[in-house]
């Protein structure tokens, strides 16, 4: 007992206002509920036989998503994926197992793989080249729109071009719905075209923005194209309140997932032989994971709770605090607002600087943040921030249930702080 | 409400004392205090900031952990991993990345690696392998000891001086502490003198037997030799009641795990650039993940509570549970034990086979042994089976908490399906 009160003193307590650190927020009842649950079951979610009901629900939802994304009905689905890297770097393996078949079991032999992403674009993505044999340095960064952060198509066919002509052998595009940094959605329709052009596997990783599907509005505007990817991870865990963790890779045609993951491993699943992908209810058979906690009950009681509805307004919900604090940020001349106005995503990026004076000493900049940042722990905000041309600036995370008044506190306490620090 | 009784009426109930499916069992009072704290906080373990007592606790169990497999004091640790497969698929990365720093960056370029495994090792090694651009048939089986299933270290030097003579390039041999199916321990002192004359990365897939640390005697006699490896994976969740998922990758050196691991996140990960990996708290960035759960914390509590006595009794109580079977079938005409005796570890294995008759018909023979299997759910046992040479056979996990009236009904359950079904 006194242990378990030190683990929670020694917290952080997520479920606090002030607590804006990056991409995810703290989660509700319904949350609780579904965690007790599983923990209580206990259970395998790698074969049928021990988790019969949640293979259904995981088969179930990852049906659903596909379908939010448009999807192709007959052929998508996913599997659950314990955090969004693992979503993404599984795809990954999909593509180049898809493309490439023999890579399955001879290696990347002389193949030099290449692939693209945002400049933008998470890390996970290069971690997982280093992983498999890709090579850290074969992760080719587009550039981006400096206005709005987006992925450059032009630059993106020229690039893939430049690969080609070396000899190599460019295989994958991941696509960004939410980067990390500005939360930029990169333009879907356009790099599904070239995609299509050059042979080459679409990726979307929209762990981070990919939750907005459940908003019509947010769909219509940030996920346009998004239907043409052969894969896309979304991870609910970070926008919607689903507890940690909670991420899918969907694909468009799950004989995909399981041609390229499949090994004869009959002590383990008994899988028909000759079955196709929608009998197969040993769902590990189709994943990197063999034991696997069945996430995928997490999301589905917060439809059951909150509805499609609840899901919606949480979405539309957390832009309208996003762009509250935005609008604050923009009228206050001791401010520097970084984001892309209209916001992207719900990040709101921006450096303090008094009198809108800010140094072109990038090292000062990125000081007062940090000092900053560390000053507004003991006040009870706990933002984070990032690396920027001029300086490392302020990124915060609103979410559904900020309040107006806990963003107009954090605007006067960076003030505050930064005026005690002699900024 | 009612979709919660449903989930709980559809599942299998891995709290009742017939569930002795593979490699795991229910969870305890603590388990689900230590899942419901997790939820509660549901924060993520990938950096200090948002995570400070959490990463402590991961920083903490992993080195006493490592101690307890005497591994060495001043460099060795850990970190978790969302399962066995992950463990030992992130051993596979950090041993090539150090063995073959150039890989990182470039890929697996012109080399043709090669990788050792016992013929009974998890298909993780596998998967891991096509996963990685290695291909999967790169993974050479290693012929076992037909008594007892462990790795025969004379064929493992032949293997692997087989593949150099073809221009290969061995780099990574995964001896296994407990297989899937027979619980057979590698001898790990042999194999790591191969290991270290042929500059080979010696890894200890402990994910199942590994537990066994925890008791002196099965320490003594099955993990003999352990200290030698450059990695181990050990998964307290199958073995010790500790909750779905909680499995750790142990390092001799974490450097190796850092180097191998670290990108440029600057917008994520705050470590000094100058600074030892003693002095990483931003712990993602020594793992595949980013987010990700802070597992420790449930094999952390569970030791608090039940101490090092309780979990080494824990150990000791399923072994001779493990051994009431074995030596209930042995004094039983009706069945033919395919376990070892000894048992390694914690399955037993059987044919039922009336008045010892086995049939030759291996399809025969696995057709009893799967029907047999379904029609004992109904009557409140689960049990799987697995392929052997004369067909499917009962695998049996006894766990710590399993009573012997239990393995005496399972038993005479058998027989009586058995005859029902015409055997």
């Amino acid at each position: 007992m006194e242990t378990v009160e030190k683990v929670l003193g020694y917290s952080v307590n997520t479920w606090d206002q002030g607590f804006m650190d990056k991409l995810y927020a703290s989660t509700n009842a319904v949350g609780l509920v579904s965690e007790l649950l599983l923990a209580t079951l206990n259970t395998n979610a790698h074969v049928y036989q021990v988790s019969p009901i949640l293979t259904l629900i995981e088969k179930h939802t990852t049906k659903y998503l596909a379908s939010l994304f448009a999807l192709p009905p007959s052929t998508s689905g996913g599997i659950s994926q314990p955090g969004g890297s693992a979503s993404n770097s599984t795809a990954l393996v999909i593509a180049r197992n898809t493309l490439y078949p023999s890579t399955k079991s001879s290696g990347n032999g002389s193949y030099k793989f290449t692939l693209f992403t945002s400049a933008h674009g998470h890390y996970s993505l290069e971690k997982a080249a280093q992983m498999f044999g890709l090579g850290s340095s074969n992760v080719i960064p587009v550039p981006v729109d400096p206005l709005n952060g987006a992925m450059l198509p032009g630059e993106l066919e020229r690039l893939v071009q430049e690969s080609k002509a070396k000899g190599e052998t460019p295989f994958f595009v991941n696509a960004t719905a939410g980067t990390t940094v500005l939360g930029s959605f990169d333009p879907f329709t356009a790099i599904s075209a070239i995609c299509k052009k050059e042979g080459l596997w679409l990726h979307i990783d929209g762990s981070w923005g990919g939750s907005v599907v459940f908003n019509p509005e947010y769909r219509a505007t940030r996920l346009a194209g998004a239907e043409l990817a052969d894969s896309i991870a979304v991870t609910p865990h970070k926008m919607l309140g689903v507890p940690m963790t909670c991420s899918f890779l969907l694909g468009g045609d799950m004989r995909t997932f399981w041609e390229s993951m499949t090994l004869p491993a009959a002590y383990l699943f008994h899988n028909d032989a000759g079955a196709s992908v929608d009998d197969v209810y040993d769902l590990a058979d189709l994943t990197p994971q063999c034991g696997r906690r069945a996430d995928s009950l997490k999301l589905f009681l917060a439809l059951k709770y909150y509805g499609e509805k609840g899901m919606s307004d949480r979405v539309s919900r957390a832009f309208a605090n996003a762009n509250h604090l935005l609008s604050l940020l923009q009228h206050n001349p001791n401010f520097v607002v970084v984001s892309p106005d209209p916001l992207p995503c719900l990040q709101v990026c921006f450096y303090f600087a008094r009198k809108g004076r800010l140094s072109e000493d990038a090292e000062a900049n990125g000081r007062l943040t940090s000092e900053v940042a560390a000053k507004l722990i003991p006040r009870g905000f706990m933002v984070d921030f990032a690396p920027g041309e001029k300086g490392k600036f302020f990124r915060v995370v609103p979410s559904a249930g900020t309040r107006w008044g806990t963003l107009q506190g954090l605007v006067r306490a960076i003030e505050e702080v930064a005026g005690e620090l002699g900024y």
